[in-house]
């Protein structure tokens, strides 16, 4: 058995709950949290719920801490600290700053003999590793990743925080004709708005000007400006009932060629379809606890990404039953 | 530079060649043949062809053998032969012989001090590991394997077989209704007949009796009697214009379920759309070349698959451009 503890209870830990009590080889041991713990009420029946401030005192009854807070600002100090004293999993997805977080989860780590694994979930995460594969079998082509259709929650935060805003959820979705022209390996050469649409669903404040929010959404650098934004304006109600999911998704095509003349054209495709994106994610960082819990009793030390895990260790099956039945 | 060394020159081995010609850090040393090494013509210039016998001869010349021989009577043999003397990598493909298979490469490479990986290509090989990755991260879920539209050489060669039977192609086909159910994550239980259909493309003698061909094939067992089978009848020109190729692919989906109430469905589809299923295979084959040149340098031994291949070890960039570009 690998005994998790929890670190956080937000939608994220939630799923790495659900998880474990899929995973007959997994335990919860704890759940961590900054609020009072008399606070918090957990699904797994019997499972404490421990302030983070006695996190230490956990030290022998925790195989794998798995770090659920924000990339922002949590997983910056909170994971390069914990790899000091545990064995820790994190999701950091801030993609420029990836570098840096290894290097100071790496040093935190190697220095306590510990083993950490950063940015595991689907994107940075399983569209990483399928990048890897996809450009390592065919050196000469070309990479596309399509997000959605699903909910973005930073451009719906975004959107929320502009006056006049009630409540909002962003839908990023894929041009259809450039997926098409993708998949039939036209190599296509794509821009920003090419690739995606955005959808926002917004509750007005009563008496907002709508004219006002919808152009502030629109002409919003980075997040909007960008693209071609649909804004739709909402009930609270209906917000609850057809938008109260986290679905997602996506696809990583890469579109090469082969052959001593390059004739022949070959399309890897890896496909997500995810009804919610932070259960997802959260089964993927369980899967890899129980790869790290193997690597870290073979002696490995320091930090990992998806890129250093043998598929093989992911898997509760022994290796007779995956060469029988899955090979 | 990894040192390659080809056993063969059929289709897989001249698909072998032209991949190593797009990676930079591969070189291509010598191909072996069983026939005279004066008869066989390669692409490569300055390359030289030798005899089988001799391969002795090339053991500090070669860092990796490329076993390119048929599943059925070829590598039974040759690979455990191989690896007494050389790392050496096949695509045997025989799933239900893999775990003997597996042991005989196993007890010579590891007698001798050497590395094999074995089973590598596309199924067995890339659908494989994504079968791994995917029931490791979806535990409660279904597994679908679906393989097409391409050529089947086996099916091919049954029909050739038949009397009267001057050439034939065989396609295999996923039935579109299916694919959208499981895409859907109906979980659709699927008989072989739903599955599949298989399309025959025959160039009959002159003279011989079509509906005869057209029954033996039908009802052939093992082969077509369990499949919704069409024959058409074509020239030895349109077989030559429209069918000369080997397209190939499929998709493995896993659909699942997560949360506390198995309330959200997930569904992991990876698909392969391949314009020559030897070419694609091939560049399978010379990626876990270089996995398997630092995996020996680093001291393995023994007999390995894709599932224990680190994907990092794939890819010719390193830990840092990685990170940076590719996570």
């Amino acid at each position: 058995m690998t005994r998790i503890g929890i670190v956080g209870y937000g939608n994220l830990a939630r799923g790495v709950e659900c998880s474990i009590a899929q995973n007959a080889d997994m335990d919860l041991a704890v759940v961590f949290t900054r609020r009072d713990p008399a606070s918090l009420t957990i699904r797994t029946p019997g499972v404490p719920v421990a302030s983070l401030d006695d996190v230490l005192s956990w030290k022998d009854k925790v195989d794998v801490l798995i770090l659920c807070g924000g990339s922002a600002t949590d997983l910056p100090t909170m994971t390069p600290a914990l790899a000091k004293e545990f064995h820790v999993i994190d999701s950091f997805d801030t993609h420029a700053n990836i570098p840096a977080h290894f290097a100071a989860v790496d040093a935190a780590a190697k220095a306590s003999g510990h083993m950490a694994m950063i940015s595991l979930g689907w994107d940075p995460g399983l569209f990483s590793v399928n990048r890897l594969y996809a450009s390592a079998i065919l050196p000469e082509g070309k990479d596309y990743t399509f997000w959605g259709k699903g909910v973005s929650q930073g451009h719906s935060d975004a959107v929320r925080r502009i006056p006049g805003v009630a409540d909002a959820r962003q839908y990023t979705i894929p041009v259809p004709e450039a997926l098409e022209r993708v998949r039939k390996g036209e190599n296509p050469e794509l821009t920003t708005r090419e690739k995606h649409t955005r959808y926002c669903y917004v509750v007005a404040e009563e008496g907002a000007d709508k004219a006002a929010i919808e152009t502030a959404i629109k002409t919003m650098p980075n997040y909007f400006a960008d693209y071609d934004t649909t804004v739709e304006f909402i009930t609270a109600e209906e917000m609850k009932q057809n938008h109260s999911g986290l679905p997602h998704g996506g696809s990583v095509i890469r579109s090469g060629v082969t052959g001593w003349e390059k004739e022949c054209h070959q399309t890897i495709e890896y496909k997500l379809t995810l009804d919610s994106n932070p259960q997802f994610t959260a089964s993927v960082l369980v899967a890899c606890a129980r790869a790290l819990n193997r690597m870290k009793d073979r002696g490995c030390t320091g930090c990992y990404t998806i890129f250093d895990i043998a598929p093989a260790d992911l898997s509760p099956l022994g290796r007779d039953e995956l060469l029988a039945h899955m090979l």
